[in-house]
This record gives C-alpha cells, structure tokens and sequence, in this order.
C-alpha cells in the first residue's frame, strides 16, 4: 500500500483528493493537515465522509509526513511549497503539489505574474509539470510533481494537437474560459457567497490571470515556438466545471479531418481524454465527478477558424483527479487506478 | 458474475442505476431498453458514460430478458410493471421494480390513490417491500421487490425507530419533505423546466401525494397499529436530494437519551444509516451521490415534540442505490457491495 | 417629499431598501451609510446602482441624521439599535428598525433568546409592531416601529386570521419554513458559501430560532391566549423567498368554507395579501421582487389538519417593502405608494 | 392613453413585456393572446400577476388588434410574423415584431440561415431594424419595427464603436456569447429541463447560430464593410442574461484612451448603455430586471487584442424592454418612460 498524506486537506481541492484516496485500491491515507480545523476530526468538517474516515486534521509537518510518507500532496496557497520543499524532503518522498511555485520553468514569469520572489528556484530543474498525458515519461521517474491548474489542464490539452500538428497559426489563439465557483476555494470572500455568484456570469482578470503563463509556456513545447494568447477567465453559476473555448485561425488547406486526425494522433489512446463525435460538443455536466476530459472541434470555412472546446471537473482532472494519475504513473500502478467511476448525472 | 437487465433505463433512476451497476464488481449489465431511444447507444443519450459502456438502447422484451437475465429491474410508469410481469417470469428472474404497483399490500388504498385498476393482484402475496434495512430477512428470498418510493424510505427509516419504541404518540405525525428536481422524472412538462423550478421553492399536492399510503402502511407495521399523518412534499431547487423534516409528539417522559437509544437500537450496525451528532442536522449535501441515509433529532422540551430530519439522495438511496442494496441482499452479497463510494461534495 | 436616511445600507436588506425607495415618489433619500465602505460610492458597491445614484456610503452619525431626516431607517445588528435610539431622537425623525431590538414586549423572552441585555426597556413601550395589516392603526402614530422579521412576518400573517377566529387549536401549530440563502445577510461565513449552499437543502436552529418568540407574542395577541409552536427554518438553495407551511389541527366541525371567510374577513381587502384559489398554492417564484405575501391553505378531513402557506419574499415583503409600507402609513400615503411592481418572473 | 396588444404573450419576452406594460403610465394593456392557453386568466399561466390583471388568454386575430390598437407586439415563432404582418395592417397599427422576420434585410441571409422562404419581402424596405441607441431617427416614423434578438443587441452595440471608428481590424471579431436559459423560451424540451441545464454549461449552434448575420449586417452598416466574424453562444445555468465577451486585434497605435473616447462618442448620452470603470467589468447580475446594456473593455498590449465586454437581461433590453423602448421612440415619449426600474440584486 503507498502510504499517503495531504497537507491543505480542508480546501475544496484537498478534500477531493479525501475522496479519491479513500476509494483507491492501492493507497493508505496516513495523514491529513489543515490550518484551520487542527484536531477536528476531518469528517466533521466535511461531513460527507460521515462514519468514512476516522482521520483527525493535524498540524502540518512536512519533515515528519516525508518520514512516513510515500507521496505528500500540497494543496497550499502560492509561495507556501516553494518555502516547504528541500532536496532533503524530495529524497524521503514524492511531493505532488497543487500549487503554482513549480509549475513555471520561467521564473521571470513567475514573479511577474504572482508578484512573488520565488524561494525555490534551485529545484526548479527537478520539478516535472504533472500533464499526464504529455509528460507521462517524466513523470514516472519524477520526485517534486507540479500538478497543473484547472484552467491549464483543459487548456493545454484542448489546443496542443493544433499547435504540435501544426494547423493554426500560432499567435491566434484565443482561449474563452468559463469556471465553477468551487474553482475559486474555500476562502470566505464577499465574491464567492451564495447571493454574489448565483444567477450571474462575469469575465474576471481579463488579459490578467495567472494561469496564462503557465499555458503558454506548456503550448510554446508543443509549438517549438513561443506562443503568446489572449485568456479570459469567467465565474459561472456552478459548483464544478470548466469549459475552455478556443479559437485559432486554420492555417490555409486545413481541413476537419486534418483536425481529427491530430486529436486521433494524440489522444487516441488515451483512457482520460474523450473526443466527442462532429458536431457534438462538450458539457461540463458529462464529466462531473470524474477525470475525463471531453474535447470536441469545429473547423468553420466561413471564418476560417478552428474552435475546440474542452471540459473538465476543475476539481478532479483539474486538480485532485490528475494528482492521482501522477501519483499512478509514478508508483508504477495503471493509470486509471482508483479513476474509473463514471460522470454522475444529473449532479 | 450476475447478469443484470434494467427497463426504461433511459430515465434519471434508470440511469443512476446504470452509473452503480457499471461500477459493480459481480455485476454483468447486459441490456438496457427504453420506448424513446430504441436503437440509440446509451451513451448517446447519456453522454456521461461516453466511452464507458458499448450499450445500446434496446425495445423492451420482458421475456427474453428473463430468459438471460439474473435479476432485471423496471423503471416504468405506475401502472405497468402490474401488467408484464407474471409468475413464469419470476421463475426466471428476480424483478426489482422501481414503481408503486407492488408496493401496497392494501388494495384499496393503490386503486383510491392512483386511480387505476390493480393489475397484478395475485402477485402482491409474494412481493416484498424492498427497505433494506427493514425487511432485510424477506428479501433474501424474495423473486418479487417493491423498491420503495424516494420520499418513502426516508421518511419511513427516519420515524421507525420512534414508533417501534414507542416513544411517539401515533397519529401526531406531520413529515414535511422537500425534494430536488430530478424526482420529478425526466418527463417534458412545464414545471421540471429549469426557469420554473430554478430559484423557488413550492409544496405540491398537499395531503394528496400518493407515497402517504405507503408510508402509513410501513409504519402502521412498526406501531403496530394503523397509522394516519401529514405528508407534504416539497420542489426545492437542486438536481438531488431529499430532507424529511419530521415532527412527532413525545410521549410523556421520553427524553433525548431515549430517542438515540432507540434509534442506535435500530440502526447502529447499519452501514448505511449514519446518525448524527448531537446538535447537527443532515443535510442533503452530505449524502449526494451516495447510498447513506443521515439522521438526526432534537428532542424539544418547550413543545413536548420530537423533530427528526432524514437525508438521502433520491436517486441512490431513494431509487438506483436501493435496489443495488436489494439485489446484493437477494444473491448473498454483502449489502453495499459497489456502494461504497464516499458523497462527493461539492457536488 | 419625505427626506430619508439608511443607517447599515450595504447589507442586502439596506440595499433592497434603497431600490425601493429610489422608484418612491415622495422619498428623497438624502444618505446612506456603512461600516465596511465608508467613503465608497453605494453604486461601486451595489453596482446595480450604476449611474442611478450619486450616494456615497457614510459613516453612521444618528443625531445628524435625525435632524435632516424625516425617516431613518436602521438595518444594524441585534442589540446595536437599543443602545443607539434615544427619546431625543424620536422627537426629531421616525424610526425604523430592522432588527429585532424593539420587536418583543417582553424583555425576558428578548433577553433568553439573544442573550443580551435590553439596553432601550424604557422605549419599548413607545415601540410598534410594524405588521401593517395587523397593527396599521397604531403605527399610523408611531415614532418608532419594529419592523418585523422575514420569517415572522411571513409565520404571523399566514396564522392569525385561524386562530383569531378560533379554527385551530392553540397549541397545535408546526411552521415549517424555508428561506432563500440572502436571508442569512452579506456576512461573508462558511456557511453562506455558494458551493456550501448552493444544492442542497438543511433544517438549522431546529426549535431554537430567534424568530419563535416573535411569531408567538403575535399569535398570542391573535388567539387571546399564550401560544407556544414549534418553528423549523430551512435554508434553500435560492437568492430570495421564503415559504412557510404551517400546520395546525382543526377545531371540531371546521370546514374548508369556514377558514376562507376567515382569511376573506382578515384579508380580504388587503393589497399586498394575495388568496389562492381552492387546490392552488403559492410559491416563492411568484412573489418574488414585490410586497405580496401569496396565501393558500388546505383542510384535510383525512388527518383533521388545516395546512396553511405562506409565501413572500424574504427582503421585500420579508424586510424592506414592509418598511416602506410602514414609513406610508406614518405619512400619510396610499399604503402602496412605490410597492406596486409586479413580481418578476423568471427572475 | 396608448392602446397596446400582444400576440404570444405566454412565452417569457411576451409576459416579461406584460410586466412592464402594466407598470408604463402611457399605456393601457388591451389584449394579450395566446395558442396554448385560451380563455384562460393570464394570471393563472403566470401567478406573478395574481391580482394585477384581469385580462384573459384570447385567440389571435391580428386584423381586430389592428383595429383596436395603438401599437401591437409579436412574439411569434420565426416565419408566422412575416405571412401575418400586412400593408393594411400596418396602415393601422404599429407592429413591434420579436422574430427574426424583418430583422435581416439580406433575404439570402435569412432563408440560408432560418432555412425557410420569406414570405413578406415586400415589407422588408419598410422595416427598421429598433436597436435604439443606432437607428432612433429612423424608428421615429417607422410602422414595422424588427425588434433585436437578445444575442444581437447585446454583441451589436458592443462592438459598433469600435468599428464605426476604425479602432480594430475588421475581421478579427470574436464574439462568445453566455445567456441564461430563458433565452431558450418556455418550450417543453429536454434540454430546457432544470437537471439538464443546471450545474453546467455548454456550448451550442458552434458557428452556426441564426443570431449571426444579424450581427454581422448590422455591424457591416457600422464599419462601411462586410463584416464577417465568428459567435458561439452558450447555454448558461441562470435565469437571464447574457454576457458577450468580444475579441478584436487593435489596429496599430490603438489606446486605451482611443477605446474611452469611442464608447463616449457614441454612447456617453445615452441613458440605457453604461459604461463601467477602467478595471471593471460587466456582470449580469447587475442589469438584472433593467433595460441597461453595461460595457466595459480592456485593450491588452501584450496580445495587441481588445476584450469588449457587454452584459444585459435578454428579456428586457434583450426583448420586451427595448421593444417599450422603441414604442416610446415612435409615440414621441422620452424614451425611458416605464423603464426606470433599477435592477434588482441579489435577484
């Protein structure tokens, strides 16, 4: 059994995670940590895992959890991990951490973006970016796993075959993307109750949110070139979810089944990723609960724009989920170990 | 490996029960049919299960499915099942049926409250009302299982303890339920419509609801003694759950310490009946997606009145999750054999 | 024109205040003030406002405030409004008070149930229970009226006109009601989250709600008699509303035509109070944005119980409507002057 | 006094116009119609109006309208207006017309995208297209007025400026558009059904949707060139609103101090269009229940792209309020008379 801890456990993320690990075949749940619930038990807190868990929140300590530890999970605020994580910790054990201080190889970027002198740049080189299905040979020897984002992961995947394949124009991209409250955290800000995020849609950070580093960085790999796009963050009326619309412009000939043919060529294999059928398109209400990322495409001749849209749950293929799939691939285990449940609907 | 059947699966409990037998380790789900979608796959009309299951909508054939089938469940109308089904059907296969013809012993009382003939009378000896936790030893044997209603089982399991014991004076009770929308089928009326349901909250057939018999009938069993009460059902605007707010006069001199007596009498080996502490109250977040029931109570001096309030999700526990609980019960399972998984919230 | 004043105006029932007053014709709202936004324009605070108010939230100065105000309407927390209002100061303007400080006669039951001391006993006499259709004379004279709470007005009105004819028996009576989450105020707590609140449904204060002594003074002074109830509050997944099924047994003989002329003698002529026909009940959806509260009730000689339902929403009728019935009745107006919107639906 | 009539007033546009007819000084409601619901109260289709309308359901006769009124509205299916709208009519009356029939001058446009034959071309010269704040001179003196959809007010006046003074390349447009789903109307299909549509979002109609040579006519009128741009609307789990998001690459030198001039120039003297601080963007939430447009934009240096961002409720600046709003324009009142309601929030 791999023996498991979760510092952060009380946010939305980490307590996903709870409920993946307690379903998992293969892993032990030794420890959960939170800053605010320290000695409640962890089921009264979230109270869905009622007479499920018998774990007690604990104060975080990393040095003691690497000790006991097969893989550490980080769900803590940006600029925390970069504090946390030694060379020492990262050789008693595997951490996976949700935030952003590893996800950047750029680090001018980093501090640019988070307005954050980073504190951990020496492990930087060690630190692989946990795209399953783009980076799974790194993974699987890795140590220090930066798990990606939730708006990153959809991102990303939705639009690399385009870029790899060479089929849109590489600074055309558009990304329009749409999110669940829960994507926003726990926290107890005016912006997130009930009576603020209910019945409305707005854009947030327009030209200014922190995940667009990170996704260009990840799709200049794909394009061997530097990529510069335009990303729209919106808060929509939801529990979970996101769904990215991209636009690009089609370069010249490039046709629907040119298109397929890459996303085949890509993800054709792939247990997570679902392409839909022509002229079927993703809802996030299809993939709730579960790891899946639903793509689907359209090349529009009037325009001459491709547009692809992705949907995940932010919460497990964009966040809980994929850590999972990292933990998989690095401990040797089928991918979709523990992943298999199917979307709930309606949920 | 049991092979399993479902009819009309194309509705939400059809298709919830779907969702629990694909992910049921001694369960074969070998046809679904539905009137509406012959001919389609199931995972066209149910985009979740995209590339979860090859399953094509089929026309319903009771016979045949006896035939190939270990046990099948019917997800029909009111009114049907009483029809199809016969004994040299149930020689066959064991029927677990999500609808209302078998659940009354009393005659009368399903011709009164759902204005049809009773089709099917020389069956209901050898039906069995399919609570679990209830009439667990019947249903072992059982060819035949009413699987109860979903504002049934919660309001039945969450007052029986006080009327065995007798800790309630019988013809005080008043259970004031509210459920989410997707108990109200997946039928094109203008009241399921998102903008009707959305943002409001409305009782509806007030004392005329048809599961008021069924719950009188259960509990007149555990009062032994014929039971009349209030039963108002409520829409309350969300996808899942059920809350059973209900109030009852205490008998003099029954205190707090009595009532969870009684009900850890009833329920404390019960995995799926999770009581809560003192002071906290189910809500349905808490068992979304699940097969749990929570219950909790307050015993309130000023009024001389108990309050006990149940949660389930009507889709699991109150349909799909249930009648796994039976089927698990009829071939020697243990009871939550693929019913395992944790709430997801939020969700 | 009537020159007013909001003491606490950036809290939703403040704001809901403003919207109204901003359409009255005869209200000149002269200043708004607030804790938390001092300094800030109210429309970057309530952006609904934009371009249609140049208020900019102040800081609280009730002395001022009664000498340029003819109305002053407080929308503070318990306890503040006692300490802050003087014999001075409703010399110089009329006071209406949100809060529950002048709401009880009787200061013990206040003292229990808030666990506060009554810091302003000796105006408790000059205080009005604000529930127009039932107090409307002596709040034509008031200087300072308690507006009633969104649960009890909705609690009281639906109850009175049965027990001050004498249908029901005294202390039979269960409310049970539900409220849309903005009746838990802008605080920014857990609870009121929108993934924490958003579907799901949960009974909370369950028989320890502040509201119950309020709803049983009134109901005292209805039935001649004391009345004690049980009251259960539920929070439901919507912005607005709140809906109150009450349940109360039936005096011998009672019929359905008896308790419609009762409600017709009570409310017949009432504006804001709405009957529904025989078989129809009312829902939040269709009183929401207006000052009607939407009656129906049900006599069922199967259980010899008359259920009664009440709905309003929760910030007009609940709060900031009532208000400015009140303040038209104190000056003189038609009771509906500036409250005669229609509802909006869907909304 | 204006006499006014609607035809198809039990569809959401047609009751939300009802709303504010009855709360316009100038106008008396004679006759609503109605295909599902004659001889019926329209107060019991739509209870809101309980008590504030005695008018009943009645069948279609546009001739008797014609002759009775002032001013009649259609909100009919596409193709019924353009066979039922005729020379004599309109000698008599105003028609307001909700469908698509006169919206679209391009006859190829319209039979390509609606897939139906036009079967009024003749009036077509006659039509003006009502979006007020372009074509108010126009709408003064016109019979036949195509009301805007909601999609296309929305994206239309969000982009005119930018266009009409050359700030952005002409066919860099992209617009991806969010609307609640009230803006699929009250049909009774799966799709519209509360556990479809709540908790997700979609895309729909990708590149594909009727609303788009709407836009793009009209915004070809504003750049003085055909305009040809990609929309991809989605379906959004709110009652009402839409938030158009817009992309465009700014034409060299383009400054944010450009863009402010822009909006002002054409838009600074108007009372329905707002515009929203630098920093600031639209929400839906707050033009909720109003005929506001707000706009706010963002000119991103890095990606040379401006992000115009539009919000309003599609039933009334979207539907039935700019249809008030051009009967004012026609009758000579000011052209926010009935329309002044602030939005409401939290609604």
């Amino acid at each position: 059994m791999i023996q498991a801890g979760v510092i952060g456990a009380t946010g939305y993320a980490g307590s996903e995670l709870v409920r993946l690990l307690l379903q998992h075949p293969n892993v032990e749940l030794k420890t959960v940590t939170s800053q605010r619930y320290i000695g409640k038990y962890f089921c009264d807190v979230y109270e869905n895992y009622r007479q499920m868990s018998p774990l007690i929140c604990e104060e975080e300590d990393i040095e003691k959890m690497a000790e006991q530890c097969d893989v550490v999970f980080l769900a803590l605020p940006h600029g925390v991990a970069a504090k946390k994580v030694t060379k020492e910790i990262l050789q008693k054990t595997v951490i996976i951490d949700f935030g952003a201080d590893f996800r950047l190889q750029n680090v001018q970027d980093y501090e640019k973006w988070y307005g954050l002198e980073h504190e951990g740049k020496d492990l930087l080189k060690e630190a692989v970016y946990g795209l399953c299905e783009i980076n799974r040979e790194k993974i699987k020897t890795a140590r220090l796993i930066a798990n990606p984002g939730c708006y990153t992961t959809c991102s990303i995947l939705s639009l690399t075959p385009l870029l790899a394949e060479g089929l849109a124009e590489n600074n055309s991209l558009i990304i329009d993307a749409k999110s669940g409250v829960s994507g926003a955290g726990r926290g107890t800000v005016t912006e997130s109750l009930y009576c603020e995020a209910n019945e409305s849609i707005k854009a947030y950070k327009v030209a200014a949110h922190r995940h667009t580093p990170e996704i260009e960085e990840q799709l200049s790999y794909a394009a061997k070139e530097k990529i510069t796009l335009s990303f729209t963050p919106h808060l929509t009326p939801m529990n979970r979810g996101i769904l990215a619309t991209c636009y690009a412009t089609a370069k010249a000939g490039v046709t629907e089944k040119n298109v397929r043919d890459a996303y085949e060529k890509w993800f054709g294999e792939e247990y997570f990723i679902r392409m839909t059928k022509k002229g079927v398109f993703p809802e996030t209400r299809w993939v709730k609960g579960s790891n899946f990322l639903d793509i689907g495409w359209m090349v529009d001749q009037r325009t001459n724009r491709i547009i692809v849209i992705g949907a995940i749950d932010n919460l497990v293929k964009g966040a809980a989920g994929q850590a999972v799939q990292n933990m998989n691939i690095v401990f040797g285990l089928a991918e979709n170990t523990g992943l298999c449940q199917p979307p709930m609907f309606p949920a």
